[in-house]
């Protein structure tokens, strides 16, 4: 929990520069506002609320959120008159699904979603990139921003002739690095696609070079098709609002094997991936333009991206990126002989915290031995223990529990060396 | 959501100063878990959870957590094996409720628990009051602590000859203030107490005084009896406490009519009452013997209090005690006429940021009256206009938003007033 609480104040203090309001919406949800929004596997996955003192078909079935996405689209929906636009959110809470649990996989876990909605403004994807920036900076983890667009994979299925394989293409594309050239041609095949779209699709499989210089191909490729020559002007567009600014914490990559979420992208495709652990993407979302057309709101364009709490949880353990002064834990315990010395050390607790220090007091004046165990088990690394000459020479006898030194210290030394 | 953010962190910076870990548990519990737990009436309030997917019978059933102590009780007795004991920790987490929602009544609201488990020690207590104090204390709220002793109570209802009779007896001193002497003792008969009961009684009707008077008196009334005699001695042992910590900012007084959650406290009871606001209790709480017993694990010791963060939330308003600084939102918005503006725009804007400053910048060149009604209704207090003028001097026009006054000025007079 320590550990959680310092991933969400990390990343709600960097929102907060960036004049983000976050939001929380009820657990609870209309049966009729989930069913049908997250495919069949979805709805199946989905639990219902019986009130337990109702009778069946009293009140409208509800079902806890599955996501943060879908309660959000019905708050703006219904909240649309009183919100200012641009409306700039985030929401970290909890979603649930009746998955079968196993490593990895919960029944009961956060999300942490931050959105720009009512403005198409390129603007906004350079922000959440900003974020993006500030935020693993602040978590001291090395990342790549892998950047798309899905106007670009429109625009490249239909110069091949292929408009309806968006996703075989990508798909294909991903799998160049491990199984090599011939037999991403050969899946394209199987895939359906002609072998006159291969062989326009072959410069593409080709591409190299820094992003402008991929960019400058595929540019050069669409030339004669719209959605995809837009798609080329949105991302130099970002490209050079990302230069601009003189974001230096962050590598950011074209990457067109990047397709998550592609019936529901429109424009910018994000995905963050960290340099040094093996994990998959930890951050990811993109620029979305029908978010509330299911819910009688047509045409209201936003971007949005969301962390993978889980994932930077692992990611910050494993690179053992944890600042010891986040974590909360107890800096010292007192642990007295005697109930005169419990009262002595009541004192001395209270103006240890009076200076913001963690301090416990044992809070009866057991066997030392019990004390220390305790001290130990819960990893505090400093007791201070109080008999009758300490408290004679106003002092504890301050032991280190790494290295099991033992010294008298007054109560100023103490200050100094926990605060 | 600022405002509650502000509550929860400033209770949870208190909690950390005594070493208290934070923990979650799962918003499921098992119904098995929850049932017959909150009387006949909170069984009926409970929500319970079926699988979409799943079909009945399949998997035990669940339901919403009720509150927080049952499922703790729950959660302690299955790690017993982990925990250090005497352990203390808190939880901040949404309790669910079937109530017919209505004006200060949700079916989803936060509960704030802090324990210690464990140990029967007073010191225990003395901390509670203590998290109180510090808690109040960076509100700003002024506050007093009502203290009782459900020993105390009980050696009251025992002298008198009607042991069965404590509620009653606690109910009827309870509305001296409001009805007099007579009246209550007129109710007293009403509620089945014998006349002899009622004149013993009469002492406890006349009490007055400092605490320590009280407590003479009600010590002299209990001699005799043994169940009394030891709620007075933990009483002045707690007084005493308090007393040698110099807890200077809180009130506290004896209060024979608290009678709180009376089937469940076994020892001191508390309760905390603002001293400018009516509003009835933000805080309550006290020693409870058998929190586990139903679980399996009997003769437990633990003492608790639960914070009310919506009445806390109530009381911060109507004092206006929220510190405009943590309540995160936007401090400057910067409005562009035109993209070149807008770029120039974002330059200073990643500058204030990099210092801490909440800033927005409009994300598009709209019409400068709509970026200024945005920044109207978010009531943000600050507006830096940029046109062509103001990129070639390096300024932009800074418009405080309360006076409407603008002057020109550069970055660094703008760091100075936002830092």
């Amino acid at each position: 929990m320590a550990r959680r609480n310092y991933i969400f104040s990390t990343i709600r203090s960097v929102f907060a520069r960036y004049g983000f309001q976050q939001i929380e919406t009820p657990s609870m949800e209309l049966m009729s506002t989930l069913m049908g929004k997250y495919g069949e596997e979805g709805d199946k996955l989905l639990f219902r609320i019986q009130n337990s003192g109702e009778k069946a078909n009293e009140a409208p079935e509800k079902g806890l959120r599955y996501d943060l996405t879908v309660p959000f689209a019905r708050y703006i929906v219904q909240h649309r008159e009183e919100l200012q636009f641009p409306f700039r959110r985030f929401q970290i809470q909890p979603v649930w699904r009746a998955d079968r649990p196993q490593k990895g996989r919960y029944r009961e876990f956060y999300q942490c979603d931050v959105d720009i909605i009512g403005t198409d403004s390129l603007v906004s994807e350079l922000e959440l990139i900003q974020i993006v920036e500030d935020v693993y900076k602040a978590f001291g983890i090395r990342v790549c921003l892998h950047i798309n667009n899905r106007k670009i994979l429109a625009g490249i299925a239909e110069v091949i002739g292929a408009p309806d394989k968006i996703t075989d293409i990508t798909v294909a594309i991903d799998k160049l690095d491990k199984i090599g050239l011939e037999n991403v041609n050969k899946e394209l095949v199987e895939r359906g696609l002609s072998e006159d779209a291969i062989a326009k699709l072959q410069p593409i499989l080709h591409l190299s070079g820094s992003n402008e210089d991929k960019l400058a191909a595929i540019s050069y490729m669409l030339t004669d098709n719209e959605t995809g020559t837009k798609g080329v002007e949105e991302l130099r567009e970002i490209f050079s609002l990302i230069e601009k600014q003189q974001l230096s914490a962050i590598n950011y990559e074209l990457d067109l094997t990047l397709a998550r979420g592609l019936n529901y992208y429109t424009g910018a495709i994000f995905e963050v991936k960290a340099l040094d652990v093996q994990i998959g993407s930890i951050t990811g979302g993109g620029r979305y333009d029908n978010l509330t057309g299911i819910f009688g709101l047509p045409n209201v364009s936003g971007v949005g991206i969301s962390f993978g709490a889980d994932r930077i949880y692992d990611v910050l353990t494993e690179l053992n990126l944890y600042p010891e002064s986040m974590l909360d834990s107890t800096q010292i315990l007192f642990a007295a002989f005697g109930d005169a010395e419990l009262r002595y050390a009541l004192g001395w607790a209270k103006e240890l915290r009076e200076q913001g220090v963690r301090v416990e007091v044992y809070p009866e004046p057991a066997k030392m031995k019990k004390q220390m165990a305790y001290a130990d088990a819960k990893a505090i690394p400093f007791v201070a223990i109080v008999g009758g000459n300490e408290m004679e020479s106003e002092t504890v006898m301050l032991k280190n529990m790494h290295t099991g030194e033992q010294s008298q210290v007054n109560i100023n030394t103490l200050k100094q060396l926990l605060s």
